[in-house]
């Protein structure tokens, strides 16, 4: 494992991130007709439902900071290259792709502590939003790129319709949520530094390393998200306490405490047998027996475990420039340390 | 205008259009995650809700035919080679996936005779195979052809946006509907006859040309399913008799009809406002409207005149080989004299 890094170094990434890709972003928007950007910009944060500017709001720019940190890792001094910024830029609108339509899909109320899109646009012109911004992801990135990100996308399409029959059923295993998220979560986080490095003209098997590296990340960034959505601080995360466990989502965590076998295990699954929503007290009895049943501390372990193996992936690769991984070994660290 | 052409022209291009795309498609079709894989073999025709084989339905295959009739057009011998009949089978997986998002956003029950794909395996699963065909198109043709086919896409996003928001105004103009129709329907037809010239390496002239050939061609589709959707026979087309009208949809002859100062055109004007579906007898009556207003001949006529602008704009494409344009014609042709 790499060297403890100084704070604030992977904020200070992702701050330069923001500076670099933010206006390739905004630029590819404005090229989107009227009503649709309209929508885009509302779901990036940038503006209000009227249309009116507002600022200081918008995702972690996680995605597109990988991008640029592999292609920091492999290329050097090229990352300021509009390669690497149009992937960057085109791999933030393939994620807003998904947010858009599968808030849609899970009737989601509330995205970054806002409404989401299709509350305020309606679930049509969500949807065809979320169509548009494919689109411009794909046409940003020519060649290989978009091949690439096409590739990942038809993968996490696959994640999220997985994610829909879980929930009806009730024998789901471990290692099915965890293929589940690897695709809904780890792919694009591997593509993404496939991108980085593909802009740069890395080799194959470095750009496969990358892609390697980037999922073992995506999936330490799921198992955190899971533990964030059962004890996270509401106030940080900007999803209501207990939705996840309320809605019976099977996350990772409460999969992982189901499948042991306890009586904590066993209440949980009586508790996810009632078939409805959970009242307060219930969210409190459910969040304790997972806890009991180990699926707290598994998951934390296994997001450790999962951050090694990134790193591992990363010393195989042959033209990695170790001096220059900083970054992303910094945005590794922020994904399991982070509190929202 | 072409010299007239012996019947069947059209039909052998399409047939020799079948024959050499669809195995392209099949195979691009199963590289999909097994699940969204069934959704789109159901929803091409191929196989039933239960994934058994079915045979002898699916799509006109006007799009792809028009990518093998451009590229004979512009380079002769070389339509058989892959990059004509990957951007074929792409262009038709763009359409198709315009079709089964459209299919959720207008709550159509009904597609080719079955029940359309979201009814069988819901709403979200049929956005998501959608995702998926979309990104699969887009893989299929890299560089140009995937900028070009990714930038149609927001066009026809912008166009089913401005749809749905027409639906909810009574003061479209006939301007504002055809300008929705070049979006939602030209474009496609457009890019269809771009990439396959695109496809073998055509000058920018001649590409430009064959893009405004489709896009008037398109316009000539539109009116003509316009009238099919009225005056069409229900058995032949496989959408219920009176369902444009009973819905109110604001289809060009309707529009068209609407904006005459006549007699005809108030009461189709006061049938419009009653807010509800059509009974039997009131479909009888806006059908008679529409053709006394002068809809009818209007939607023929307008028909007739973009495809002699679509032929025009083929003449003056500099490195099309006029003795090869034979089944540009016949598909040209055949799109305004169809039944269904």
């Amino acid at each position: 494992m790499a060297a403890p890094l100084p704070k604030g170094l992977a904020e200070a990434a992702l701050h330069r991130t923001r500076d670099a890709v933010e206006p390739v972003l905004r630029a590819a928007i404005d090229t989107l007709p009227g009503r649709l950007r309209t929508i885009a910009a509302y779901h990036f944060g940038w503006e209000d439902a009227e249309g009116a500017a507002v600022d200081g709001i918008g995702g972690k720019l996680l995605r597109p900071g990988l991008v640029l940190a592999a292609a920091a890792a492999v290329g050097g001094e090229k990352v300021a290259d509009s390669p690497v910024l149009a992937a960057a830029a085109a791999v933030e609108l393939a994620h807003n792709f998904t947010l858009l339509h599968d808030d849609v899909i899970d009737r989601d109320q509330t995205r970054r502590h806002r409404p989401t899109a299709w509350t305020v646009f309606g679930a049509e012109n969500a949807i065809l939003a979320g169509d548009a911004m494919l689109a411009l992801a794909l046409r940003l990135v020519g060649g290989e790129a978009a091949s690439r990100l096409a590739e990942c996308v038809i993968e996490i399409c696959d994640g999220q319709y997985e994610d829909c029959a879980f929930e009806l059923r009730d024998d789901v295993t471990l290692d099915e949520c965890l293929a589940m998220a690897g695709k809904k979560t780890g792919a694009l986080l591997g593509c993404a530094c496939a991108l980085g490095g593909l802009a740069v003209r890395a080799d194959p098997l470095t750009v496969a390393a990358l892609d390697l590296f980037g999922r073992e990340l995506g999936m330490a960034f799921q198992l955190t998200d899971d533990l964030l959505g059962i004890w996270g601080d509401p106030a940080v995360t900007g999803k209501p306490v207990g939705a996840d466990l309320s809605a019976r989502k099977k996350s990772l965590p409460v999969v992982a405490a189901l499948s042991a076998r306890s009586a904590a295990a066993g209440e949980l699954a009586r508790l996810y047998a009632l078939g409805r929503d959970f009242t307060e007290h219930e969210v409190r009895r459910a969040t304790d027996a997972v806890e009991r049943a180990g699926g707290r501390a598994w998951a934390a372990t296994e997001a450790t475990a999962r951050i090694a193996k990134a790193h591992a992936h990363l010393r195989r690769a042959p033209s990695i420039e170790q001096t220059a991984v900083h970054d992303l070994h910094a945005i590794a660290e922020l994904i399991t340390r982070r509190s929202k």
